[in-house]
Protein backbone atom coordinates (compact mmCIF):
# COMPACT_ATOMS: atom_id res chain seq x y z
CA UNK A 1 0.00 0.00 0.00
CA UNK A 2 1.57 3.43 -1.14
CA UNK A 3 0.03 5.70 2.22
CA UNK A 4 1.19 2.79 4.24
CA UNK A 5 3.88 4.97 6.77
CA UNK A 6 0.98 7.94 6.28
CA UNK A 7 -2.10 6.26 7.92
CA UNK A 8 -2.76 6.13 11.58
CA UNK A 9 -4.86 3.35 11.70
CA UNK A 10 -4.47 1.34 14.66
CA UNK A 11 -2.94 -1.95 13.32
CA UNK A 12 -0.56 0.41 11.85
CA UNK A 13 -2.14 -0.09 8.05
CA UNK A 14 -4.87 1.88 6.01
CA UNK A 15 -8.28 0.65 6.52
CA UNK A 16 -9.50 -0.07 3.19
CA UNK A 17 -12.93 0.56 3.54
CA UNK A 18 -14.75 3.59 4.97
CA UNK A 19 -18.26 4.46 6.21
CA UNK A 20 -18.47 7.90 5.31
CA UNK A 21 -21.41 10.48 6.23
CA UNK A 22 -22.80 13.42 4.24
CA UNK A 23 -24.63 16.01 6.76
CA UNK A 24 -27.38 17.73 4.65
CA UNK A 25 -27.63 20.42 7.53
CA UNK A 26 -30.48 23.66 7.51
CA UNK A 27 -28.74 26.79 9.09
CA UNK A 28 -30.61 27.31 12.34
CA UNK A 29 -33.09 30.71 10.79
CA UNK A 30 -32.16 30.18 7.58
CA UNK A 31 -29.16 31.82 8.63
CA UNK A 32 -25.09 31.07 7.62
CA UNK A 33 -23.95 33.14 10.69
CA UNK A 34 -26.98 32.23 13.59
CA UNK A 35 -25.13 31.49 16.77
CA UNK A 36 -27.43 28.51 17.31
CA UNK A 37 -26.20 26.70 14.28
CA UNK A 38 -22.68 25.24 16.19
CA UNK A 39 -25.30 23.47 18.37
CA UNK A 40 -27.27 22.25 15.68
CA UNK A 41 -23.97 21.08 14.11
CA UNK A 42 -23.01 19.62 17.55
CA UNK A 43 -26.74 17.76 17.28
CA UNK A 44 -26.20 16.38 13.47
CA UNK A 45 -22.99 14.49 15.08
CA UNK A 46 -25.19 12.90 17.70
CA UNK A 47 -27.47 11.75 15.31
CA UNK A 48 -25.37 10.86 12.82
CA UNK A 49 -23.61 8.16 15.30
CA UNK A 50 -27.35 7.51 16.43
CA UNK A 51 -27.68 6.12 13.10
CA UNK A 52 -24.54 4.18 12.67
CA UNK A 53 -21.64 4.51 14.90
CA UNK A 54 -19.36 3.02 12.85
CA UNK A 55 -19.38 6.24 10.16
CA UNK A 56 -15.76 6.97 10.30
CA UNK A 57 -15.98 10.37 8.76
CA UNK A 58 -18.74 13.00 8.42
CA UNK A 59 -19.05 16.49 6.00
CA UNK A 60 -21.06 19.28 7.11
CA UNK A 61 -21.51 21.76 4.02
CA UNK A 62 -19.31 24.67 3.56
CA UNK A 63 -20.25 27.92 5.87
CA UNK A 64 -21.53 25.50 7.88
CA UNK A 65 -21.60 25.80 10.79
CA UNK A 66 -19.66 29.04 10.08
CA UNK A 67 -18.01 29.25 13.44
CA UNK A 68 -17.05 26.82 16.73
CA UNK A 69 -14.09 25.00 15.90
CA UNK A 70 -13.44 24.16 19.80
CA UNK A 71 -16.41 22.15 20.49
CA UNK A 72 -16.48 20.55 17.16
CA UNK A 73 -13.08 18.96 17.98
CA UNK A 74 -14.63 17.96 21.46
CA UNK A 75 -17.63 16.42 19.93
CA UNK A 76 -15.51 14.84 17.33
CA UNK A 77 -13.08 13.34 20.20
CA UNK A 78 -15.93 11.94 22.05
CA UNK A 79 -17.38 10.07 18.74
CA UNK A 80 -13.72 9.01 17.26
CA UNK A 81 -15.26 10.15 14.34
CA UNK A 82 -13.25 12.47 11.73
CA UNK A 83 -15.18 15.63 10.79
CA UNK A 84 -15.18 17.98 8.05
CA UNK A 85 -16.88 21.72 9.02
CA UNK A 86 -17.50 24.90 7.18
CA UNK A 87 -15.64 27.66 9.09
CA UNK A 88 -15.07 31.38 8.19
CA UNK A 89 -11.59 31.42 9.95
CA UNK A 90 -9.84 35.05 9.85
CA UNK A 91 -6.55 35.23 9.48
CA UNK A 92 -4.38 38.90 8.92
CA UNK A 93 -7.52 40.69 8.67
CA UNK A 94 -8.90 38.63 5.98
CA UNK A 95 -11.61 36.00 6.21
CA UNK A 96 -11.24 32.90 4.46
CA UNK A 97 -14.14 30.14 3.54
CA UNK A 98 -12.14 27.42 5.29
CA UNK A 99 -13.23 23.66 5.35
CA UNK A 100 -11.39 22.09 8.46
CA UNK A 101 -10.54 18.90 9.02
CA UNK A 102 -10.69 17.43 12.36
CA UNK A 103 -9.41 13.83 13.85
CA UNK A 104 -11.14 11.64 15.99
CA UNK A 105 -8.32 12.39 18.62
CA UNK A 106 -9.90 15.68 18.30
CA UNK A 107 -6.98 17.61 16.54
CA UNK A 108 -7.26 19.89 13.69
CA UNK A 109 -5.56 18.04 10.84
CA UNK A 110 -5.50 20.78 8.66
CA UNK A 111 -7.90 23.21 6.25
CA UNK A 112 -8.76 23.83 3.35
CA UNK A 113 -9.36 27.31 1.84
CA UNK A 114 -11.97 27.51 -0.95
CA UNK A 115 -9.85 28.89 -4.07
CA UNK A 116 -12.27 30.32 -6.29
CA UNK A 117 -14.73 32.47 -5.20
CA UNK A 118 -18.50 33.79 -6.83
CA UNK A 119 -19.29 37.14 -7.04
CA UNK A 120 -22.18 36.74 -3.91
CA UNK A 121 -19.26 35.33 -1.71
CA UNK A 122 -16.72 37.96 -2.69
CA UNK A 123 -19.46 40.91 -1.96
CA UNK A 124 -22.19 39.39 0.42
CA UNK A 125 -19.69 37.55 2.89
CA UNK A 126 -16.75 39.38 2.15
CA UNK A 127 -14.17 36.42 1.75
CA UNK A 128 -10.69 36.47 0.40
CA UNK A 129 -9.79 33.89 -2.04
CA UNK A 130 -7.07 30.79 -0.29
CA UNK A 131 -4.05 30.12 -2.21
CA UNK A 132 -3.20 26.88 -1.69
CA UNK A 133 -4.96 22.86 -2.60
CA UNK A 134 -3.51 20.43 0.73
CA UNK A 135 -4.55 16.31 1.02
CA UNK A 136 -4.78 15.23 4.34
CA UNK A 137 -3.48 11.73 6.14
CA UNK A 138 -6.41 9.88 7.92
CA UNK A 139 -6.61 6.07 9.02
CA UNK A 140 -8.73 5.25 5.74
CA UNK A 141 -6.86 6.71 3.26
CA UNK A 142 -5.92 10.35 1.54
CA UNK A 143 -8.11 13.12 1.65
CA UNK A 144 -8.68 16.02 -0.31
CA UNK A 145 -11.56 18.66 -0.18
CA UNK A 146 -12.50 20.79 -2.89
CA UNK A 147 -15.21 23.46 -1.71
CA UNK A 148 -17.81 24.25 -3.67
CA UNK A 149 -17.08 25.32 -7.18
CA UNK A 150 -13.32 24.73 -6.56
CA UNK A 151 -14.50 21.02 -7.63
CA UNK A 152 -17.14 21.16 -9.56
CA UNK A 153 -16.32 24.61 -11.20
CA UNK A 154 -12.85 24.75 -13.21
CA UNK A 155 -11.29 20.88 -13.14
CA UNK A 156 -7.93 21.62 -12.15
CA UNK A 157 -8.66 20.87 -8.73
CA UNK A 158 -10.27 17.89 -8.60
CA UNK A 159 -6.82 17.01 -10.90
CA UNK A 160 -4.60 18.28 -8.38
CA UNK A 161 -5.97 16.44 -5.53
CA UNK A 162 -6.05 12.93 -7.71
CA UNK A 163 -2.05 13.94 -8.47
CA UNK A 164 -1.33 14.35 -4.76
CA UNK A 165 -3.00 11.38 -4.22
CA UNK A 166 -6.39 11.78 -2.74
CA UNK A 167 -8.44 8.28 -3.12
CA UNK A 168 -11.63 10.30 -1.38
CA UNK A 169 -12.61 13.63 -2.47
CA UNK A 170 -15.03 16.01 -0.35
CA UNK A 171 -17.27 18.63 -2.17
CA UNK A 172 -18.94 20.49 0.62
CA UNK A 173 -20.54 23.34 -1.24
CA UNK A 174 -23.55 25.85 -0.88
CA UNK A 175 -25.92 25.87 -3.87
CA UNK A 176 -28.17 29.16 -3.54
CA UNK A 177 -28.53 28.64 -7.63
CA UNK A 178 -27.14 25.97 -10.14
CA UNK A 179 -28.27 23.01 -7.91
CA UNK A 180 -29.98 21.49 -11.42
CA UNK A 181 -26.54 20.69 -12.56
CA UNK A 182 -24.60 19.85 -9.75
CA UNK A 183 -25.11 16.03 -10.35
CA UNK A 184 -24.17 16.81 -13.97
CA UNK A 185 -20.83 18.47 -13.16
CA UNK A 186 -20.28 16.22 -10.68
CA UNK A 187 -20.75 12.83 -12.59
CA UNK A 188 -17.57 14.66 -15.27
CA UNK A 189 -15.30 15.08 -12.60
CA UNK A 190 -16.20 11.07 -11.92
CA UNK A 191 -15.84 10.22 -15.37
CA UNK A 192 -12.39 12.43 -15.61
CA UNK A 193 -10.57 10.72 -11.96
CA UNK A 194 -12.42 8.21 -10.86
CA UNK A 195 -12.12 9.42 -7.15
CA UNK A 196 -15.24 8.71 -4.88
CA UNK A 197 -17.05 11.72 -4.30
CA UNK A 198 -18.96 12.86 -1.02
CA UNK A 199 -20.78 16.29 -2.16
CA UNK A 200 -22.59 17.95 0.66
CA UNK A 201 -24.82 20.64 0.26
CA UNK A 202 -27.53 22.30 3.04
CA UNK A 203 -30.77 21.54 3.49
CA UNK A 204 -33.29 23.62 1.44
CA UNK A 205 -33.89 26.98 2.95
CA UNK A 206 -35.08 30.28 1.85
CA UNK A 207 -31.87 32.04 1.34
CA UNK A 208 -31.88 35.85 1.47
CA UNK A 209 -29.59 37.83 -0.40
CA UNK A 210 -30.20 41.79 -0.13
CA UNK A 211 -33.86 41.94 -1.08
CA UNK A 212 -33.80 38.96 -2.79
CA UNK A 213 -35.02 35.61 -1.69
CA UNK A 214 -33.97 32.43 -3.53
CA UNK A 215 -35.71 29.60 -3.12
CA UNK A 216 -34.42 27.08 -5.03
CA UNK A 217 -31.70 26.28 -2.22
CA UNK A 218 -29.86 23.39 -0.75
CA UNK A 219 -30.40 19.69 -1.28
CA UNK A 220 -29.51 17.07 -3.49
CA UNK A 221 -26.21 16.13 -1.34
CA UNK A 222 -25.28 12.55 -2.60
CA UNK A 223 -22.35 10.08 -2.66
CA UNK A 224 -20.09 8.97 -6.12
CA UNK A 225 -18.32 6.05 -6.47
CA UNK A 226 -17.23 3.55 -8.95
CA UNK A 227 -20.26 1.07 -8.86
CA UNK A 228 -18.43 -2.08 -9.94
CA UNK A 229 -17.93 -5.06 -7.24
CA UNK A 230 -14.47 -6.50 -8.81
CA UNK A 231 -12.84 -5.77 -12.06
CA UNK A 232 -14.61 -8.92 -13.52
CA UNK A 233 -17.88 -6.58 -13.02
CA UNK A 234 -15.78 -3.91 -14.32
CA UNK A 235 -15.42 -5.39 -17.37
CA UNK A 236 -18.65 -6.82 -18.37
CA UNK A 237 -20.33 -3.56 -17.59
CA UNK A 238 -18.75 -1.87 -20.94
CA UNK A 239 -21.38 -4.47 -22.99
CA UNK A 240 -24.32 -2.12 -21.49
CA UNK A 241 -22.81 0.90 -19.37
CA UNK A 242 -25.27 2.75 -17.22
CA UNK A 243 -23.90 5.73 -15.27
CA UNK A 244 -25.72 4.59 -11.60
CA UNK A 245 -22.10 6.03 -10.20
CA UNK A 246 -24.43 7.42 -7.50
CA UNK A 247 -24.45 5.24 -4.42
CA UNK A 248 -26.81 7.62 -2.74
CA UNK A 249 -28.52 10.73 -2.53
CA UNK A 250 -30.94 12.99 -0.65
CA UNK A 251 -33.71 15.11 -1.10
CA UNK A 252 -33.98 18.94 -0.18
CA UNK A 253 -34.79 18.21 3.57
CA UNK A 254 -32.30 17.88 6.26
CA UNK A 255 -31.27 14.31 6.37
CA UNK A 256 -27.81 12.34 7.05
CA UNK A 257 -26.50 10.07 3.66
CA UNK A 258 -24.00 7.06 5.02
CA UNK A 259 -22.52 5.28 2.96
CA UNK A 260 -19.20 2.65 2.93
CA UNK A 261 -16.53 3.28 0.45
CA UNK A 262 -13.98 0.50 -0.40
CA UNK A 263 -10.78 3.19 -1.52
CA UNK A 264 -8.66 0.20 -2.40
CA UNK A 265 -11.04 -1.69 -4.98
CA UNK A 266 -11.63 1.97 -6.04
CA UNK A 267 -7.93 2.64 -7.02
CA UNK A 268 -8.19 -0.78 -8.57
CA UNK A 269 -10.35 0.49 -10.57
CA UNK A 270 -9.40 3.32 -11.30
CA UNK A 271 -5.90 2.06 -13.07
CA UNK A 272 -8.28 -0.31 -15.25
CA UNK A 273 -10.93 2.69 -15.79
CA UNK A 274 -8.37 4.93 -17.48
CA UNK A 275 -6.70 2.12 -19.73
CA UNK A 276 -9.43 1.15 -21.27
CA UNK A 277 -11.28 4.54 -21.98
CA UNK A 278 -7.92 6.54 -22.93
CA UNK A 279 -5.14 3.58 -23.46
CA UNK A 280 -3.21 4.72 -20.50
CA UNK A 281 -3.73 4.00 -16.85
CA UNK A 282 -3.87 7.51 -15.47
CA UNK A 283 -6.21 10.79 -16.09
CA UNK A 284 -5.27 14.02 -18.22
CA UNK A 285 -1.27 14.94 -17.40
CA UNK B 1 -10.58 41.86 -33.04
CA UNK B 2 -8.02 39.66 -31.67
CA UNK B 3 -7.33 37.50 -35.08
CA UNK B 4 -7.98 40.22 -37.37
CA UNK B 5 -5.14 38.95 -39.42
CA UNK B 6 -5.93 36.02 -39.36
CA UNK B 7 -9.04 35.57 -40.56
CA UNK B 8 -10.04 34.97 -44.11
CA UNK B 9 -13.39 37.16 -44.55
CA UNK B 10 -13.70 38.75 -48.04
CA UNK B 11 -13.58 42.71 -46.20
CA UNK B 12 -10.86 41.58 -44.57
CA UNK B 13 -12.25 41.19 -41.10
CA UNK B 14 -13.60 38.07 -39.40
CA UNK B 15 -17.50 37.40 -39.29
CA UNK B 16 -18.76 37.25 -36.24
CA UNK B 17 -21.95 35.09 -36.62
CA UNK B 18 -21.17 31.78 -38.28
CA UNK B 19 -24.01 29.37 -39.58
CA UNK B 20 -23.43 25.67 -38.35
CA UNK B 21 -24.53 22.00 -39.20
CA UNK B 22 -23.80 19.06 -37.53
CA UNK B 23 -24.31 16.10 -40.22
CA UNK B 24 -26.04 13.31 -37.97
CA UNK B 25 -25.16 10.33 -40.77
CA UNK B 26 -25.91 7.25 -41.17
CA UNK B 27 -23.21 4.66 -42.05
CA UNK B 28 -24.19 3.00 -45.20
CA UNK B 29 -24.64 -1.10 -44.04
CA UNK B 30 -24.32 -0.02 -40.55
CA UNK B 31 -20.44 0.19 -41.73
CA UNK B 32 -17.96 2.77 -41.07
CA UNK B 33 -15.50 0.89 -43.53
CA UNK B 34 -18.42 0.90 -46.51
CA UNK B 35 -17.60 2.45 -49.64
CA UNK B 36 -20.90 4.02 -49.98
CA UNK B 37 -20.36 6.30 -47.83
CA UNK B 38 -18.29 9.18 -49.21
CA UNK B 39 -21.62 8.89 -51.76
CA UNK B 40 -23.74 9.45 -49.04
CA UNK B 41 -22.25 11.98 -47.33
CA UNK B 42 -21.67 14.54 -50.46
CA UNK B 43 -25.47 13.54 -50.45
CA UNK B 44 -26.12 14.47 -47.19
CA UNK B 45 -23.48 17.77 -48.42
CA UNK B 46 -26.31 18.75 -50.65
CA UNK B 47 -29.10 18.21 -48.20
CA UNK B 48 -27.75 20.35 -45.96
CA UNK B 49 -27.42 23.21 -48.40
CA UNK B 50 -30.98 23.11 -49.77
CA UNK B 51 -32.02 23.27 -46.06
CA UNK B 52 -29.95 26.44 -45.78
CA UNK B 53 -27.77 27.62 -48.22
CA UNK B 54 -26.06 30.16 -45.92
CA UNK B 55 -24.20 27.26 -43.50
CA UNK B 56 -20.56 28.26 -43.41
CA UNK B 57 -19.57 24.91 -41.67
CA UNK B 58 -20.84 21.50 -41.92
CA UNK B 59 -19.18 19.12 -39.43
CA UNK B 60 -19.90 14.83 -39.83
CA UNK B 61 -19.24 12.56 -36.82
CA UNK B 62 -15.86 10.92 -36.35
CA UNK B 63 -14.91 7.66 -38.92
CA UNK B 64 -17.52 9.02 -41.42
CA UNK B 65 -17.12 9.09 -44.25
CA UNK B 66 -14.38 7.27 -43.74
CA UNK B 67 -12.17 8.06 -47.01
CA UNK B 68 -12.87 10.16 -50.03
CA UNK B 69 -10.85 13.22 -49.01
CA UNK B 70 -11.00 14.80 -52.84
CA UNK B 71 -14.67 13.95 -53.08
CA UNK B 72 -15.32 16.37 -49.87
CA UNK B 73 -12.71 18.89 -51.04
CA UNK B 74 -14.49 19.34 -54.52
CA UNK B 75 -17.86 19.24 -52.67
CA UNK B 76 -17.05 21.99 -50.49
CA UNK B 77 -15.93 24.01 -53.05
CA UNK B 78 -18.84 23.41 -55.06
CA UNK B 79 -21.23 24.65 -51.84
CA UNK B 80 -18.50 26.84 -51.04
CA UNK B 81 -18.50 25.49 -47.92
CA UNK B 82 -16.14 24.68 -44.86
CA UNK B 83 -16.62 21.16 -44.06
CA UNK B 84 -15.09 18.94 -41.29
CA UNK B 85 -15.23 14.93 -42.19
CA UNK B 86 -14.05 11.86 -40.50
CA UNK B 87 -11.25 10.44 -41.73
CA UNK B 88 -9.39 7.06 -41.31
CA UNK B 89 -5.43 8.35 -42.74
CA UNK B 90 -2.46 6.54 -42.53
CA UNK B 91 1.39 7.78 -42.70
CA UNK B 92 4.05 5.89 -42.14
CA UNK B 93 2.33 3.04 -41.89
CA UNK B 94 0.42 3.76 -38.69
CA UNK B 95 -3.49 4.32 -39.05
CA UNK B 96 -5.42 7.93 -37.49
CA UNK B 97 -8.63 8.57 -36.79
CA UNK B 98 -8.39 11.69 -38.16
CA UNK B 99 -10.77 14.79 -38.32
CA UNK B 100 -10.26 16.97 -41.55
CA UNK B 101 -11.36 20.69 -42.17
CA UNK B 102 -11.99 21.49 -45.38
CA UNK B 103 -11.98 24.91 -46.01
CA UNK B 104 -15.05 26.82 -48.97
CA UNK B 105 -12.39 26.62 -51.73
CA UNK B 106 -11.40 23.01 -51.47
CA UNK B 107 -8.54 23.23 -49.57
CA UNK B 108 -7.26 21.40 -46.82
CA UNK B 109 -6.89 23.63 -44.08
CA UNK B 110 -6.16 20.88 -41.23
CA UNK B 111 -6.57 17.99 -39.49
CA UNK B 112 -6.78 16.77 -36.17
CA UNK B 113 -5.65 13.44 -35.36
CA UNK B 114 -7.33 11.75 -31.79
CA UNK B 115 -5.17 12.09 -28.97
CA UNK B 116 -6.81 9.50 -26.42
CA UNK B 117 -7.96 6.16 -28.07
CA UNK B 118 -10.34 3.71 -26.13
CA UNK B 119 -9.90 -0.03 -25.97
CA UNK B 120 -12.25 -0.70 -29.45
CA UNK B 121 -10.88 1.96 -31.68
CA UNK B 122 -7.06 -0.07 -31.03
CA UNK B 123 -8.44 -3.49 -30.65
CA UNK B 124 -11.09 -3.51 -33.94
CA UNK B 125 -9.92 -0.34 -35.56
CA UNK B 126 -5.86 -0.45 -34.96
CA UNK B 127 -6.31 3.25 -34.93
CA UNK B 128 -2.44 5.17 -33.16
CA UNK B 129 -2.98 7.97 -31.27
CA UNK B 130 -2.35 11.30 -32.42
CA UNK B 131 0.42 13.70 -30.75
CA UNK B 132 -0.52 17.38 -31.31
CA UNK B 133 -3.28 19.71 -30.59
CA UNK B 134 -4.11 21.97 -33.60
CA UNK B 135 -6.55 25.06 -34.05
CA UNK B 136 -7.99 26.42 -37.44
CA UNK B 137 -8.46 30.05 -38.74
CA UNK B 138 -11.29 30.02 -41.04
CA UNK B 139 -13.68 33.28 -41.82
CA UNK B 140 -15.55 33.34 -38.65
CA UNK B 141 -13.03 32.38 -36.00
CA UNK B 142 -10.94 30.05 -34.99
CA UNK B 143 -11.87 26.60 -34.82
CA UNK B 144 -10.44 23.79 -32.28
CA UNK B 145 -11.53 20.06 -33.48
CA UNK B 146 -11.86 17.50 -30.09
CA UNK B 147 -12.36 14.23 -30.98
CA UNK B 148 -14.94 12.28 -29.67
CA UNK B 149 -13.39 11.11 -25.89
CA UNK B 150 -10.49 13.51 -26.00
CA UNK B 151 -13.40 16.52 -25.61
CA UNK B 152 -16.03 15.25 -23.55
CA UNK B 153 -13.22 12.58 -21.01
CA UNK B 154 -10.21 14.39 -20.15
CA UNK B 155 -10.77 18.56 -19.59
CA UNK B 156 -7.23 19.21 -20.83
CA UNK B 157 -8.27 19.31 -24.60
CA UNK B 158 -10.79 21.46 -24.23
CA UNK B 159 -8.45 23.59 -22.41
CA UNK B 160 -5.69 23.66 -24.33
CA UNK B 161 -7.99 24.62 -27.28
CA UNK B 162 -9.30 27.71 -25.76
CA UNK B 163 -5.74 28.54 -24.48
CA UNK B 164 -5.04 28.92 -27.75
CA UNK B 165 -7.90 30.75 -28.80
CA UNK B 166 -10.77 28.76 -29.95
CA UNK B 167 -13.63 30.54 -30.84
CA UNK B 168 -15.87 27.48 -31.31
CA UNK B 169 -15.20 23.86 -30.74
CA UNK B 170 -16.28 20.96 -32.68
CA UNK B 171 -16.65 17.39 -31.04
CA UNK B 172 -17.04 14.40 -34.21
CA UNK B 173 -18.19 11.47 -32.24
CA UNK B 174 -19.31 8.24 -31.84
CA UNK B 175 -21.32 7.08 -28.89
CA UNK B 176 -21.95 3.10 -29.40
CA UNK B 177 -21.85 2.86 -25.30
CA UNK B 178 -22.06 6.05 -23.01
CA UNK B 179 -24.44 8.04 -25.18
CA UNK B 180 -26.44 8.81 -22.32
CA UNK B 181 -24.12 10.92 -20.48
CA UNK B 182 -22.70 12.84 -23.42
CA UNK B 183 -24.67 15.82 -23.02
CA UNK B 184 -23.99 16.20 -19.01
CA UNK B 185 -19.85 15.57 -20.07
CA UNK B 186 -20.90 19.05 -22.86
CA UNK B 187 -22.58 20.70 -20.36
CA UNK B 188 -19.29 20.42 -18.12
CA UNK B 189 -17.09 21.63 -20.94
CA UNK B 190 -19.52 24.45 -21.44
CA UNK B 191 -19.64 25.59 -17.47
CA UNK B 192 -15.36 25.49 -17.79
CA UNK B 193 -15.27 26.90 -20.80
CA UNK B 194 -18.05 28.89 -22.09
CA UNK B 195 -16.81 28.14 -25.91
CA UNK B 196 -19.89 27.42 -28.00
CA UNK B 197 -19.79 23.50 -28.71
CA UNK B 198 -21.04 21.65 -32.42
CA UNK B 199 -21.19 17.66 -31.09
CA UNK B 200 -21.57 15.78 -33.78
CA UNK B 201 -22.99 11.65 -33.38
CA UNK B 202 -24.21 9.07 -35.91
CA UNK B 203 -27.48 7.96 -36.79
CA UNK B 204 -28.87 5.28 -34.67
CA UNK B 205 -27.72 1.91 -36.11
CA UNK B 206 -27.14 -1.54 -34.88
CA UNK B 207 -23.02 -1.61 -34.50
CA UNK B 208 -21.55 -4.90 -34.96
CA UNK B 209 -18.04 -5.95 -33.01
CA UNK B 210 -16.95 -9.12 -33.42
CA UNK B 211 -20.11 -11.32 -31.71
CA UNK B 212 -21.66 -8.46 -29.59
CA UNK B 213 -24.14 -6.15 -31.27
CA UNK B 214 -24.74 -2.80 -29.71
CA UNK B 215 -28.00 -1.28 -29.98
CA UNK B 216 -27.78 2.04 -28.53
CA UNK B 217 -25.05 3.54 -30.58
CA UNK B 218 -25.78 6.89 -31.91
CA UNK B 219 -27.81 10.21 -31.90
CA UNK B 220 -28.05 13.06 -29.65
CA UNK B 221 -26.12 15.52 -31.91
CA UNK B 222 -26.82 18.77 -30.30
CA UNK B 223 -25.01 22.66 -30.33
CA UNK B 224 -23.85 24.39 -27.22
CA UNK B 225 -23.61 27.98 -26.58
CA UNK B 226 -24.47 30.97 -24.18
CA UNK B 227 -28.14 31.13 -24.13
CA UNK B 228 -27.70 34.92 -23.06
CA UNK B 229 -28.78 37.86 -26.12
CA UNK B 230 -26.59 40.52 -24.53
CA UNK B 231 -24.50 41.04 -21.37
CA UNK B 232 -27.91 42.56 -19.44
CA UNK B 233 -29.87 39.45 -19.91
CA UNK B 234 -26.30 37.43 -18.55
CA UNK B 235 -26.84 39.76 -15.76
CA UNK B 236 -30.16 38.98 -14.98
CA UNK B 237 -30.07 35.36 -15.65
CA UNK B 238 -28.26 34.98 -12.50
CA UNK B 239 -31.38 35.49 -10.07
CA UNK B 240 -32.92 32.27 -11.91
CA UNK B 241 -30.57 30.37 -13.28
CA UNK B 242 -31.59 27.81 -16.20
CA UNK B 243 -29.03 25.73 -17.92
CA UNK B 244 -30.80 26.02 -21.27
CA UNK B 245 -27.93 25.91 -23.29
CA UNK B 246 -28.13 22.90 -25.81
CA UNK B 247 -29.36 25.49 -28.18
CA UNK B 248 -30.88 22.46 -30.33
CA UNK B 249 -30.25 18.89 -30.57
CA UNK B 250 -31.39 16.10 -32.64
CA UNK B 251 -32.99 12.55 -31.73
CA UNK B 252 -31.29 9.48 -32.81
CA UNK B 253 -32.39 9.32 -36.69
CA UNK B 254 -30.19 10.57 -39.56
CA UNK B 255 -30.57 14.21 -39.55
CA UNK B 256 -28.96 17.78 -40.09
CA UNK B 257 -29.02 20.30 -37.12
CA UNK B 258 -28.00 24.19 -38.22
CA UNK B 259 -28.17 27.15 -35.92
CA UNK B 260 -26.28 30.29 -35.76
CA UNK B 261 -23.74 31.17 -33.24
CA UNK B 262 -22.93 34.52 -32.65
CA UNK B 263 -19.22 34.50 -32.11
CA UNK B 264 -18.16 37.76 -30.58
CA UNK B 265 -21.19 37.96 -28.04
CA UNK B 266 -19.77 34.66 -26.88
CA UNK B 267 -16.25 36.02 -26.12
CA UNK B 268 -17.50 39.11 -24.38
CA UNK B 269 -19.80 36.68 -22.36
CA UNK B 270 -17.14 34.03 -21.54
CA UNK B 271 -15.31 37.11 -19.80
CA UNK B 272 -18.28 38.15 -17.82
CA UNK B 273 -19.19 34.72 -17.19
CA UNK B 274 -16.02 33.58 -15.35
CA UNK B 275 -15.46 36.87 -13.33
CA UNK B 276 -19.44 36.04 -11.99
CA UNK B 277 -18.37 32.81 -11.17
CA UNK B 278 -14.43 32.53 -10.44
CA UNK B 279 -13.55 35.86 -9.58
CA UNK B 280 -11.31 36.24 -12.63
CA UNK B 281 -11.67 36.73 -16.43
CA UNK B 282 -10.48 33.53 -17.72
CA UNK B 283 -11.09 29.53 -17.07
CA UNK B 284 -8.33 27.85 -15.04
CA UNK B 285 -4.55 28.33 -15.51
Amino acid sequence: MLYLALGRGAWGELLAKVKVAAIQARPVGGDFRHPGNIRHALELLDECFRMDDEVQVACFPEYFPWSGGDELARKAEDLGMYVIAGLAEEEGGALYNSCVLIGPDGAILGRQRKLNLGLMERKHFGFSPGRELHVFDTDFGRVGIGVCVDFWGPPNVGRELARMGADLIFNPSFFFIFREVWHCLLLARAVELMVPIVAVDVAEFPFRLGDKVFESCGGLSCIIGPPWRDLDDFASWWYEPKFNWILGQLGYEEGILIRELDLDLARELRGAWFSRLLGREAPWP
